[in-house]
């Protein structure tokens, strides 16, 4: 007998007949004499409607009382499936998170899980009890409901396995598993067997939105084996688990972020500090600078160029009009059509010439790269972003085409 | 400074602009210098929805899920309300039943309070925090979530109002307050300054939904002044309290109850404990007989009418065919087409000729009683439905009318 810890998100259990499809696996995997917890986000776009009911009537509410709000999603999905599993004729109780024993951090709409209080959990395995357990909610120190943010579930599932012990955590999605690339855009792009946490964050970063990054860091931290299959159909999906460094592939895939803007000052004195400035006042505002390159431009000035999430444009933008206004000569030039396409691959280190294979698909294909960032496990290009499809079949052919 | 008890039904949020106008009610008096604490109900249909979800995947679910799906209405209503009334810029939280302290018996779908620990709400509203707090249900002693029944905010409300000493309790609803009649119904129907407890539970059980019966019967149990009172305009409402007898009203309102069918067996042998076998068998369905008569037939046999409710006619048949089926000359006779009309007053016991003055009434329009039943505050008719309206307008005008 195992114990398995099951997720199931919010399009999953989006309808009746979704529900039911949920409840059947669920009581299959029960009936094969193993103990299930499962772990259900709200259905389909219930936290859309929810956030939209709410800025109806406050665009500028609390964050503890959206958290009051968005966490009845999963009261609903949780109730409604175990009436379903009802149905089928097995035994079951859904259990808040509060019950469940999530404790997190006080931070509303963000939190962060401190611990988990088993006992309840334990106490209706103990009974026989198939669990159904509400992700992404918790409780904090206040007695006040909390909510971790978008793909919360997906942590909830993982850090229970951690506590638990568990012997297997699935992850049922409405996708195969991790790809060596988006298959709505790349022809050919092959199903991984395996993929490695480290791997697994830098593809979630870089726009591969299968799991949620703060799951798989937890996945990482507490060595959980996470499988991501799809809840549609009974085929095996990817694991994801540490790889021994023998058996890591080069590179495991290609993802391209599309929420990405460039911006440059350009003609900013030569002087020491300036770059620091800058980017303070940026961080200062929140905004998330991935990308940076300095140049030289002439022998007093030179040009700073860096990339921001598209959504953030506007406000650094304002933030570089005010930065200039003291600086005579300085220009900003900005851009909002680019993608960052990227590879990935924990084995990356130990070969050469991944990069300049990946620059050869590129040219191979006349597209112009504006920016370039490495890291150990990466390398991210910018370019426009009526490309982005061109470069990333043609990376993805170069690593994964037959010959 | 005044701790007040304000209570706002569904119909009362149904919507953002009617959230903004219980928002406003409540400021307002939180502005006047009070403590509030505001009781609500969830959302317009929310509840309906919910049961028609949970009948698409089980209509046979287990009453604790059904709990767990209702309980999320009024976590989205008193939500929604905090942020609106965070948005008119007070201070505010909103408090789900268990945070609020109602703890219940373990009966799911119509739990009853057992304790409320007002510790959580005294500390908000030391912080002069508007207490927001969902209605209808609370946490029993496993934990679980449950829910009070139809109509359970109000006991909610004047529940916490006796446990917090609270100054006022005011429900606010869509009516104007306790009328003599249903103002839908009944030509000069008026509202009325002040009812008895008594006369409150009367008129409600007869037929007029004003408020919910347990809660009047907690507010009798714990001498809570209440106050019903409409939530779109600001006029004084119905006050419900203890009247000393010597201002009792022979008289305070007229009453119609639909839900009511008469069935009859006739030529039952005369013997003892037929009356006793009948009745109990109903009782064991669960079948509610309200008025009952009983009459001799000749020399050996007699004829036995009751009413039930008229949700319940199909089952009481079931039963009476059953029960004279050994009885050769026994036979059923019902008749789904009738209404309950009844006058109460607490001072009626002390004013001879009341129910004489209502049998006149009926008399001068031709409308036949078929049943009468008394009790010491009260006296009910069977008449026809189609003939109740007229019984109505007749008895009311008879004693409200001007002459």
């Amino acid at each position: 007998m195992s114990l398995i810890v099951q997720k199931f998100g919010g399009s999953s259990v989006a309808d009746s007949d979704r529900i039911f499809n949920v409840a059947n696996i669920i009581s299959k995997a029960y009936s094969a004499g193993n103990d299930i917890i499962a772990v259900v986000s709200a259905q389909g776009n219930t936290t859309d409607n929810f956030i939209n009911m709410a800025n109806e009537i406050n665009p500028r509410a609390s964050k503890r009382e959206m958290d009051m709000l968005l966490s009845s999603g999963e009261q609903i999905s949780i109730s409604l499936l175990a009436m379903a599993i009802e149905k089928l004729g097995y035994p079951v109780v859904s259990l808040l998170g509060w019950q469940a024993g999530f404790l997190t951090c006080a931070t509303y709409g963000n939190a962060k899980i401190e611990n988990i209080n088993p006992d309840r959990i334990k106490k209706e395995l103990d009974k026989k009890n198939i669990v159904i357990i509400a992700g992404f909610q918790g409780l904090n120190t206040y007695g006040d409901i909390t909510t971790m943010g978008r793909g919360g579930s997906d942590t909830s599932a993982v850090a229970l396995a951690a506590i638990m012990n568990a012997d297997k955590c699935k992850i049922f999605t409405d996708v195969e598993g991790v790809f060596t690339a988006d298959p709505r855009r790349v022809k050919g792009a092959k199903k991984l067997d395996v993929i490695s946490y480290d791997e697994m964050l830098e593809l979630s970063t870089l726009g591969a939105k299968v799991l949620n990054n703060r799951s798989v860091e937890v996945a990482k931290k507490y060595n959980v084996e996470v499988e991501v299959l799809s809840s549609m159909n009974d085929i095996p999906g990817t694991i994801i688990k540490e790889v021994a460094q023998k058996d890591k592939s080069p590179i495991c895939g290609v993802a391209s972020d599309e929420n990405v803007a460039r911006a440059s000052v350009i003609n900013v004195p030569d002087k020491p500090g300036i770059a620091f400035k800058l980017f303070s006042k940026l961080a200062g505002k929140g905004i998330n600078v991935d990308i940076i390159l300095q140049s030289e431009n002439g022998e007093k000035s030179k040009d700073i160029s860096f990339t921001v999430p598209k959504t953030q444009l506007d406000e650094t933008v304002e933030v570089l009009n005010k930065f200039i206004e003291p600086l005579e000569e300085a220009q900003i030039i900005y851009e909002k059509n680019v993608a960052k396409v990227s590879i990935v691959g924990t084995g990356m280190e130990n070969q050469v010439g991944i990069a300049s294979k990946m620059f050869e698909a590129l040219y191979e294909e006349q597209i112009n790269i504006q920016m370039i960032a490495t890291s150990e496990i990466r390398v991210s290009v910018i370019v426009y972003s009526d490309e982005a499809d061109r470069a990333l079949n043609s990376i993805h052919n170069k690593f994964f085409g037959v010959l």
